[in-house]
């Protein structure tokens, strides 16, 4: 029945361009899903988004947007690429838990509760101490499960994430992250918050941001695939999905911003460190969404069958956005 | 050299009036703190402060706008009250440190890190579990520490509150709360924290509003005083000032709004319970500034001297007051 294989990029967040969507749609890219905060607010949410409307205005022939999966079905039929809005942080509401429903009646259809640092919903993972889902955040995520946001947890610190998979009455996701049994760094996640997110039925978005990976930007697409092969061994091929984390094409000002929004007057390195402050180069078999055929051959060659590889390659992320609404 | 007493309240949120500043001034009051924010961003306290100045312009015979303790030395000569701001909140800051410089030249001179909930900066007294200064928390605290705003914990868990007290270089302060030793409550503080207070040169201010008082509203002047007694003897007479928090003349949909923000969708009554959810009554013996004078009789009848009396009525809030900057 399921003759149809969709491929999704659940995380990417490049310096736009006709290029871009091109090389996605060239990699047969049907949906992905695209951050459009980090640090902004309400008002600043509204201006990205006219930015996106006038991509979809102009580049009409390769992009539209995604508001639920049978975009991704249509995408795919018109040989288009569906994108649907995610923020990385929870900045755009602040402290009002009205402007949950407001931004959902925007299109955004995925929010972490927190990126690098504390938020007022959560603890993120570059804080000393995780506190858990706040008292807040336990209204915004029955505010989110009414409405069918996805709870996106990849910035988020252990305790956070354990929290909302038990708080929300629907799947979460972790859009972009490595499980740390594979690369021990901040980003990355435990076993026992890979295990919790399939019992839940959520999904995790492997990423192939070279800080994620092992060896960085020397990281072997074996090795990548290897480490998708023990992630299944532990938590089942279903839950398993790709949210590259891709940056093309940005400045350094950028990753620098995504680092030190406007919370401190010290410089923070993130990841990086003084020396090594700039956005990481990218493994070379995945410079950009063409990548996805190397892992299709990769995934392959580790022994994943026909099936597999394209449940990993996007028909899994296709399911999990079936189940989002009611 | 020190003949003359000021009488200082450090803390009132009044629906202010023209009666209420007479009141103050009555009772001899020459500084009062008074709130500015709970949940307002850095736009409503302009809104707020704009209020203010027509205060001071309408009723410029009672109060004028303190900005250092030379302010309290001239209203106690001008026979007039210096009002000073406070937050009660860094809701006005949001996410944006570069925020602390500018509400400092509003002329904000104490902020709390926290209300009741978690914020970017620490986590607040109602939280379930508390995991201290943020890294955001860390940076804002060397900001308040460089302009000269007081760090006020009054609302914040005990973690938070001893980390700011050890990652401030200044004296921090307590402005309205009481001894759980007296009172459990979520609002008071436990030994712990008014040692490590005291210690660090800091202030308590006791707090007259019922739900931080022994038997509430029928807590007896007695009690109060023997309750400052005992705090004197724990941290010493000159850490103990005077913070009501008198909320007089508001109706209850302030303490509604105080409670719920804009953070919840299912109703939060805080102190209260939803049986008694309006303001509670204060005690008669200190329903509005004129307490003032009772507060003088309970100390002296507990044993205190003049002069203790007189440093606990003001004298040591002045004094902290004189080394807030430099």
């Amino acid at each position: 029945m399921n003759s149809i294989n969709y491929r999704i990029d659940n995380l990417q967040y490049c310096n736009w361009s006709e290029k871009i969507f091109k090389i996605n749609r060239k990699a047969k890219l049907d949906a992905i899903h695209v951050t459009i905060a980090y640090h902004e607010d309400f008002d600043e949410v509204l201006k990205n988004i006219e930015t996106w409307n006038k991509y979809f205005n102009d580049f009409r022939d390769l992009i539209f947007p995604g508001k639920n999966f049978k975009d991704i079905e249509k995408a795919h039929r018109e040989n288009k690429t569906a994108v649907f809005f995610g923020l990385q942080n929870c900045s755009p509401i602040g402290d009002n838990i009205n402007l949950v429903e407001e931004i959902h009646e925007l299109g955004i259809l995925f929010m972490q509760l927190t990126y690098n640092n504390q938020s007022l919903l959560a603890t993120g993972c570059y804080e000393h101490t995780d506190s858990g889902v706040t008292r807040m955040g336990k209204e915004v995520i029955k505010e989110m499960n009414r409405l069918g946001i996805v709870i996106d947890m990849s910035h988020s610190a252990e305790k956070s994430t354990i929290d909302a998979i038990n708080l929300s009455t629907k799947p979460i996701a972790i859009t972009h992250a490595n499980p740390s049994f594979w690369f021990e760094t901040k980003r990355n996640k435990s076993n026992v918050v890979l295990k919790a997110l399939a019992e839940s039925g959520g999904m995790i978005g492997h990423s192939l941001y070279p800080h994620h990976l092992k060896d960085k930007s020397n990281c072997t697409l074996k090795s990548f695939c290897e480490m998708i092969a023990r992630t299944a061994d532990l938590i089942g091929v279903k839950h398993i999905g790709i949210g590259s984390d891709l940056c093309t094409g940005h400045p350094d000002t950028v990753v620098e911003w995504m680092r030190n929004g406007k919370w401190t007057k010290t410089k923070d390195y993130g990841e990086g460190s003084k020396e090594n402050s700039s956005f990481p180069k990218q493994p070379d078999w995945f410079l950009d969404a063409s990548g996805f055929a190397n892992l299709e051959k990769g995934l392959k060659n580790i022994g994943f069958n026909e099936k597999e590889t394209n449940d990993i390659l996007g028909n899994n992320w296709y399911n999990f956005y079936k189940g989002i609404k009611n």
